[in-house]
């Protein structure tokens, strides 16, 4: 018989995540009681959020027990269910975790629709990262026609994302992103500037690339790139914080020393928890995966093999060495 | 024949203000030209912004030239008129300067009603700092009935007129201020609670006084109070950036490092510039004035004599010295 290999959370990780920091761990199957569904899962979300996951507190939501499977977005197939709603050789996303079984009695799991887009974009365009990126953009950056949009992040999921959909929109946009190939692709993908943060003065190359100022700020990273958009705003603009990764791994977070000129560019800072929009998740998934089929919207998956290969994988997540949405494939 | 005595910016200020920043200055009284008046000022405001006017370069108005006459909101009366606007012996506001005499051609001069309050009055709750509590709070927190406001600076004018019109409204306010005699003032002028920065734990306290988390933080002071409130922020809050008095002697500005709790709290920061609302100001004009009469609304002027003081009254301003609206009162 098959056992369960878990990814467990071993320690509260001190700065930047460790192989300690987790424990590869063998367990049975669980079975399947009145209610619940069994899940083999294929693949697993690697995202931001699983830096605050992992501490303890609360943010918005619980952090990890320590010794406990470590929480991701998982997609999966059911292959056993006392669920009146579930039935085996459904295709479910939920935060079922890293781990190659997982028992869920149904809350907070999706049913997904693969004629929408293979499972594993289920986890990103069409998921979690798709729908950051179109409430993020849409109900809180409000883009108007001829706006410009400034995305930093811009290589990632959300980012690449966000800089299409605005472009989709009407907008200038400009991305920000680390090395030559991830502003390549920004090119390549319709962004009508790029700033490489590893070479280039952001500040000074925004003001030359948007001398009218920016209207909508995405913010993915925090730090010296927020500070930087903070100083470029045209009159009105939204700053809407979506993450600041630059900043999780970090003890002492370093705030937006510019945030008074949110005030003098008469702006505001919004942010986003996308949990907040799930009634409307439908037409979104709706609008992207017409996107995509129609050529608008392009999408990079990366995907690493194994599943002993997850601190890896979430350190790549925060050096920034991935290109495209990092997913691990556990499933045969 | 009199002498114009002036407050000339002789250096620009590095971190505080010293005496040496400013040169007292003896003038002749300028003639009135065409289309001139010539204003008799008798009292001079105080105000937070000032700090920002002696640096080089841009926020939202142009900083004062080495030289001039230091900016400031002055008020006086008209001695002499070839302005079809203005008339000898009305009393007026404008941005005419620390100086006993200025000759302006009319723009952004003010014609104030002493039947709605003594003339000092109109340079603070009747003028810009009443300006800035009333649209900041109304327009910027929309307090609802039965909401919590958070307020720092709360024994300035800004702050205290804040507070009561909070409780106009409905609502629970809390005041944070330095020492024990403000927090007694700000207890006996209706606030709820109070939080006394200098011995207090401000994020602690704040927890206790606000259980139910703030929904509106009214921020007059930045730096860490501004990270205490980011930490104790209801569900919706709306976070209004007005000053940041804490930040601007220094050179290095300390941003919020709990911004991101501004995300999880689904909460907005914004900030106002009271200048946007000038068409809306003869309604909050009258308002205030109604509340002043009502004794809802209490108001506390700091008047210190003497134009050559004003190096020290501004001192004064940052160190938090003065015990209501600083004022200096120049004239006969």
């Amino acid at each position: 018989m098959n056992k369960n290999t878990q990814i467990l959370l071993a320690a509260r990780p001190q700065g930047m995540v460790k192989d300690s920091d987790f424990l590869l761990h063998t367990a049975e199957i669980p079975p399947v009681t009145e209610g619940g569904v069994l899940i083999q899962n294929e693949y697993i979300s690697l995202d931001p959020a699983m830096r605050g996951w992992m501490n303890e507190g609360t943010t918005y939501i619980k952090g990890v027990e320590i010794g406990a499977v470590m929480r991701s977005f998982s997609a999966g197939r059911v292959v056993a269910s006392k669920h009146p709603d579930f039935s085996v050789g459904d295709n479910v996303v939920g935060l079922t975790g890293v781990q190659a079984y997982a028992v869920s009695n149904g809350a907070g799991l999706t049913k997904v629709d693969l004629s929408k887009g293979q499972l594993s974009r289920h986890l990103g365009i069409l998921g979690m990262p798709g729908m950051t990126a179109y409430f993020g953009l849409l109900a809180r950056g409000k883009p108007r026609k001829g706006e410009t949009i400034f995305v930093s992040g811009a290589a990632g999921i959300i980012g690449a994302a966000v800089g299409q959909m605005g472009k989709i929109k009407g907008c200038k946009v400009i991305g920000c992103a680390g090395g030559k190939d991830k502003c390549d692709y920004l090119l390549q993908i319709g962004f009508d500037g790029v700033i490489d943060y590893k070479t280039e003065d952001v500040a000074q190359r925004l003001k030359e690339l948007a001398p009218e100022g920016i209207h909508i700020y995405f913010d993915n990273v925090g730090g010296d790139i927020l500070d930087a958009a903070l100083t470029n705003l045209a009159r009105g603009a939204r700053v809407v914080i979506c993450g600041a990764i630059s900043q999780y791994n970090n003890a002492v977070i370093s705030g937006p020393k510019n945030y008074m000129k949110i005030v003098s560019a008469r702006g505001t800072l919004t942010g986003l928890i996308v949990f907040d929009f799930i009634d409307q998740y439908a037409k979104a998934v709706l609008d992207i995966s017409k996107w995509l089929k129609s050529g608008k919207l392009q999408y990079k998956e990366h995907i690493i093999e194994g599943i002993e290969n997850f601190p890896l994988a979430l350190r790549m997540l925060f050096e920034g060495k991935n290109f495209g949405k990092l997913v691990l494939k556990i499933g045969e």
